[in-house]
């Protein structure tokens, strides 16, 4: 070694494993992650780090993988206050009778907030460091966000009817600009379009996102091709599939996070290839409404950037990425007839940088790499339950429960401790949690 | 009340919640169950209890559900030892690359015992309190399942080519008798015939297995349609189905445990009904392995007893009942194309009493019921994550991780306290396992 002096940096993260998961499909053993202010600044074997390093923190995690944090790429947060109100039944009764005179009676600041902050306290516990959210009152859920500390792309609303959010299309693009405008340069929390989806949102708002989204410079967050009705339902009114006249519209580009998409032909997914669209696949909400199957092996094959979400918890009915994670590529396989379908590390990628590439976020967050946001989440792998141990990756995609978290991460800043949530009072969350079951029960 | 003294028993449980399974979809408010000996006592709300029995234990759960203890139907438990130790590959890379060579050179007594006790100790942390198991060597098995006070249903291998366990097809009738003697009478180890699958057994085999499964009053254990391939092939061999080959041979009747059942048609699923047949769902090893979908939905409503099985821990990779149960209710209404289908007190009565039924074992054990056994299992349901809660079983199904489970108990022993495993120790499983993964892992 050089007779330079070690370098300070804030911390050291020492793991039995590291998985960068750029590059693709390794598991680094003996690694060290340094981190300086919110940034890694290098990974490389234990032994080299502690001696090119004096940092002021340094965290042993001597059973465990560091990965970097999960990414959430399609999300309905406050509605985890509304977790397992309603199941079990047919997509329009759940809708119609039960979530959405729920939300009717209870939609508001308040609601976002404490729907939020439950969630972050689920996300934290269970490895994931960014949503890709999509709600009503993006203000007080970006505000949220930014007061725990906790990395959000923030879904702005549009919907061709009224809400409690804005009563007009003029006035969704208006409160879409300000909250925009809000966040403009916030460290962790940035904005997306969220139009509903095809059947809610007219020709002329669609035009208005496109241009409003290249001039924001934001994605553009959609859910698309959810069933075969949607697509039906279209077809008969304007004579062309969803996915058409989106392209007719100039939507489908680089900014499109198309999610859900059960209903694809080959040359939609080559379309969705050529174009950079990103797909969200939610297989849990998919199999539980009963929405289809998306072709995730295919559109992999494709080169189609892959994305993995929970959808809200109304509809899964947890915000649980390593489940997620791991149906998507049980999942895969039945869907492409083939046990090779969607290995274990592509659907952490799939969990990780494709979620961070589909939000616009991939120069930032989804790997361990120099340079990046230190997102981090450790796992412990000693319990019996992820022992023997052949291959990480098999173990992390096909073993691991979201409890074996140990400790997280974002932007540097410690979120979890050894299973603690760091600044967050849990029983206040649980109080509160309660508080609103007892207003929506009774409804 | 009467005036009459407090019953002396054992043991009262508290519970904030206890789900009987039997009544159907029923979670009784602040009940408790009275447990005496091995046998559960009574069942009735906490404050008529405290009057009644005067126990020699009392636990309180004061947010926790009482269930019973969940009933792995299908399991290979020595395999756990092959925890993702070859995944994402073609089924027959897999068995005959990985899978097959692997066990070529371990197996034997040690192997199955030492993987055995590694999977009762998940089993118990997973709430899950009987297995049905299906490998060679029942001997050590079933002695093990003994030794640790874990209930199961030791299948009672016939394959027709030699293996260490069995060099003839004389050789393994012969051990299975013997094999079947020894377990005699036992309280928690029974035996069940399991000829591997129809590819592997003749007629003649499965018309001793008929007659002897009368004769001894077991059941017969069996992979059955696991493909579309293997459907296929027996047709071209014998110009039958496998079901119409077994029932030519008499073997569709109600001893018959048919495991995976992806490829059936209607008029087969009738003839399930009609015959008593349980049919073991194993949701995430069909899906792993790309094997095909179970009807479960159908087979449920055409009134076909259902049970949930993991399958081995070398095509799950865990053998975690909450998870399985909550992917067979998802999957079903998918596959069924109906978000209503397989609800969520259908699969906690499929991951219970279901698989009880198949084994038939549920005169003693699937229900809390006055004089069944009391194997039963505590979920917490206080954490963030299960909060908040609307329905119980809504919260079993979709969103209980198996590391809530807190308490377990099998026929009135203590198991599980605390989470922590009662009898048995952790750190010389854990040891040897590490000692099987190196000789596995470097062969």
């Amino acid at each position: 070694m050089s007779d330079t002096q070690p370098q300070p940096v804030d911390l050291l993260i020492e793991a039995r494993w590291v998985v960068p998961v750029q590059p693709h499909g390794v598991a680094l053993e003996d690694h060290a992650v340094a981190v300086d202010g919110d940034r890694i600044v290098a990974l490389l074997p234990i032994a080299e780090a502690r001696a090119a390093y004096a940092p002021r923190e340094t965290v042993r995690l001597q059973e465990h993988a560091l990965i970097p944090g999960l990414v959430n790429a399609h999300t309905h947060n406050p509605m985890t206050l509304l977790r397992g109100l309603a199941d079990d039944l047919p997509l329009m009764v759940w809708l119609q009778q039960h979530i959405w005179p729920a939300e009717a009676k209870v939609i508001g600041p308040e609601f976002v907030r404490d729907g939020v902050e439950l969630a972050v306290a689920e996300m934290l516990r269970g490895g994931t460091t960014c949503a890709n959210e999509n709600y009503f009152f993006p203000d007080a859920i970006g505000a949220t966000y930014r007061k725990l500390g906790f990395r959000a792309v923030v879904g702005l609303p549009v919907i061709e009817f009224p809400t409690a959010w804005a009563k007009s299309q003029d006035e969704y693009f208006e409160r879409a600009s300000e909250v925009h405008d809000s966040f403009r340069g916030d460290a962790l929390v940035s904005t997306a379009f969220a139009p509903h989806a095809p059947y809610t949102v007219s020709d002329e708002s669609f035009a208005r996102i496109r241009v409003l989204a290249d001039q924001l410079d934001i994605p553009v967050h959609l859910h698309l091709h959810e069933t075969a009705h949607e697509v039906e339902e279209e077809k008969q009114k304007s004579g062309l599939r969803p996915f058409q006249r989106l392209q007719k519209l100039g939507l489908v580009n680089d900014r499109l996070i198309a999610v859900h998409m059960t209903q694809l032909t080959d040359g939609e997914i080559v379309a969705c290839a050529e174009a950079g669209v990103s797909v969200v696949h939610c297989p849990e909400s998919n199999l539980k409404l009963a929405s289809g199957f998306c072709p995730a092996e295919k559109l992999h094959k494709a080169g189609v950037n892959l994305a993995i979400g929970t959808d809200g918890c109304a509809s899964n009915n947890d915000l649980d990425m390593f489940g997620e994670l791991r149906t998507a590529a049980l999942l895969a396989k039945a869907v492409a007839q083939d046990a090779a379908a969607l290995d274990a590390a592509s659907a952490l990628r799939a969990a990780t940088l494709g979620g961070a590439k589909a939000m616009g976020l991939d120069a930032k967050i989804g790997s361990i790499e120099p340079g990046k946001q230190a997102d981090l989440a450790a796992v412990r792998l000693s319990d019996l339950e992820t022992q023997p141990l052949y291959h990480v990756a098999s173990q992390l995609a096909y073993a691991t429960g979201r409890h074996q978290v140990s400790d997280v991460w974002i932007a540097g800043r410690r979120k979890l401790a050894a299973r603690e949530l760091v600044g967050m009072d849990v029983d206040a969350i649980l109080a509160r949690t309660r508080a609103w079951r007892e207003r929506i029960a009774t409804h």
